[in-house]
């Protein structure tokens, strides 16, 4: 590593020795930070700020001139799939995602074609371009998607939910109706997830955020099967070197071990996991991000500092930790407690690389 | 066992040998039931209905009526303890519990006091009485409570929520107050149980709906431990008979062996668990209790007997394994699907008790 390529994040994600613990933030570019409001009020809703590459760009690289991160992840949303699929995405102004034309019978599901990312999903690609540009080789930048299980969810339900109750009617009442949505949206994903590699993502992550939702049964079948696909799907390598990727269920700490059999690099954990016990159960078969609680950042400095020293113990020695919140930072997270726990991170971390 | 008399849910939850396994349901009266429409309609609104001691019996009964329950559990709502600390709750159709003086400066928790349960929370007890007559002695009667830190969550919050801000950033900046806000809480608990058990409450359950949104450590000292001291606190017999006590952490399976070792006789696991596995855990120290996803009551009778054979089979022989939901059953559930999975559970359950 020289002073102007910080590659702490892929090294660790691959498990290769670092000088000390990477850090990066779920929701790192977002509505905690005074420069995105701005952004954010001139673009007038948010999926302007998607759509347009150059405000994508801007306020991607936001958290990365502020605090001394180890990656950039691309501004964008993991409902832009299903919305190039026909869906029609809007936002409404607190609650969150809306579908016009939501997913319901098996006629809806029989319509349903992968889009090109090319043509229909052209702007993400335009962004990652862009912010590669930014950073000029100084950190890495992350792509992502939604796990198929969780991009279905709100395209049967037509938003957010709290009790999945059309979907899972689905589920347990016509599974193979499930099977056939979730195989066209997998590949959806597959193809879209390819195209941000070759325009220069060089780690993915997929969100799997309602894989938790699930019984252990049905979380294979419905939700990590298809992930597995993916995974397999996605080209390893890109101009030379190892395209990691990282797969995160919230409230999935308990397949830990059907996660790491998919062939993934990481696992994503949330706050509830141990995370101690977790890399007793994967051994050195992947890498492990996480999982602060994004509540602890209300809290003063040494809390912060205290409660980073006991995630990076937990984990121990060695490399194959990358630090992260356990879930996206809160919009009413005071910027200057998150410059506290990333310079917290490496400072502390660095024990644990000697 | 006579014929009036049916007892399996007691002798299930101490491990005593049953002819088949009981059943009984999370929320079983409730909205999903024509005749509980009929009540609520009448009551105006449900505070009323949780108030009124003979329309809580009645709406009580009405589920041990239709189906061949193994136990009825009281109608109330865990809200009623906060409510009787002064904190003033209603109901907004549509938009779930209120409570007018939310708990949220260090004076607001310095002034609560512990309620007398036979003054201001007459009601309910007035409700046990008059259910345990109706009841004759051929059911037992479940009374509950929630747990110090899911009554905190409402205090504290002023309703439901997503992310616990508010008492979150207590729990991480100010963890002495909060301390201090559950200690009140689990003495007023603690007190509302005894008398419940007096007024004729056969068994007790404690539900840690939110206990699941917490780290490990954080889980320990600030739900977990409030609950153990109820258990301990609690007279664990009752007219010669012993009183058992189940506590449910929704999202909590991880925590089962520090569960067991609080001395309750019984644990309920959300579907996220797997039964066998959570046996396998606990061995012989603790009854277990559920876990099917309330959504696989969307499905028809063959699936729903497929389900309840799957988790019959995943506790497997002998007794200890009270059948129930892995949470409140769904208001717009058809209720003939109930019946259904009552009858399954009794007549499959039965060749794991040869």
């Amino acid at each position: 590593m020289n002073g102007s390529t910080n590659d702490r994040l892929l090294r660790a994600l691959l498990r290769e020795p670092v000088d000390t613990t990477p850090i990066w933030i779920m929701r790192q570019a977002g509505r905690y930070l005074p420069e995105y409001r701005t952004v954010r009020e001139r673009a007038g809703n948010f999926l302007t700020l998607c759509t347009t590459p150059e405000l994508a760009c801007e306020v991607t690289m936001q958290p990365v001139r502020r605090y001394r991160l180890d990656a950039a992840i691309l501004f964008s949303d993991i409902l832009t799939v299903p919305d190039a699929m026909g869906l029609g995405l809007h936002f409404v102004e607190g609650e969150g995602p809306r579908f016009e034309r939501p997913v319901r019978t098996e006629r809806d599901i029989r319509a349903l074609g992968v889009p090109d990312p090319g043509t229909d999903l052209r702007y993400v690609l335009d962004a990652v371009r862009l912010v590669r540009g930014e950073l000029g080789g100084t950190l890495p930048l992350i792509g992502f998607a939604g796990s198929p299980w969780t991009l279905a969810t709100y395209m049967v339900e037509g938003g957010s939910s709290r009790e999945f109750d059309r979907i899972k009617r689905l589920l347990f009442d016509r599974p193979e109706l499930l099977h056939r949505l979730l195989e066209v949206v997998a590949r959806s994903v597959g193809v879209y997830l390819h195209a941000q590699i070759e325009a220069g993502a060089q780690a993915i992550m997929i969100f799997d955020t309602w894989g938790g939702v699930l019984d252990p049964v049905a979380y294979r079948e419905f939700s990590l099967r298809y992930m597995a696909r993916i995974v397999e799907s996605l080209p390893r390598e890109h101009d030379g070197r190892r395209v990691p990727v990282i797969l995160f269920t919230k409230g999935g700490g308990q397949h830990l071990e059907a996660i790491a059999d998919t062939g993934c690099d990481a696992a994503g954990l949330d706050w509830t996991v141990d995370l101690s016990a977790a890399r007793a159960r994967v051994g050195d078969r992947i890498a492990l991000q996480g999982n602060l609680d994004p509540a602890v950042l209300y809290a003063g400095p040494e809390r912060i500092r205290a409660a980073a020293a006991q995630i990076l113990e937990a984990f121990g020695a060695g490399s194959g930790h990358v630090f992260n919140l356990g879930h996206g930072i809160h919009a009413d997270t005071d910027p200057d407690r998150v410059a506290v726990l990333v310079d917290a991170v490496h400072e502390l971390g660095a024990r644990y690389h000697a």
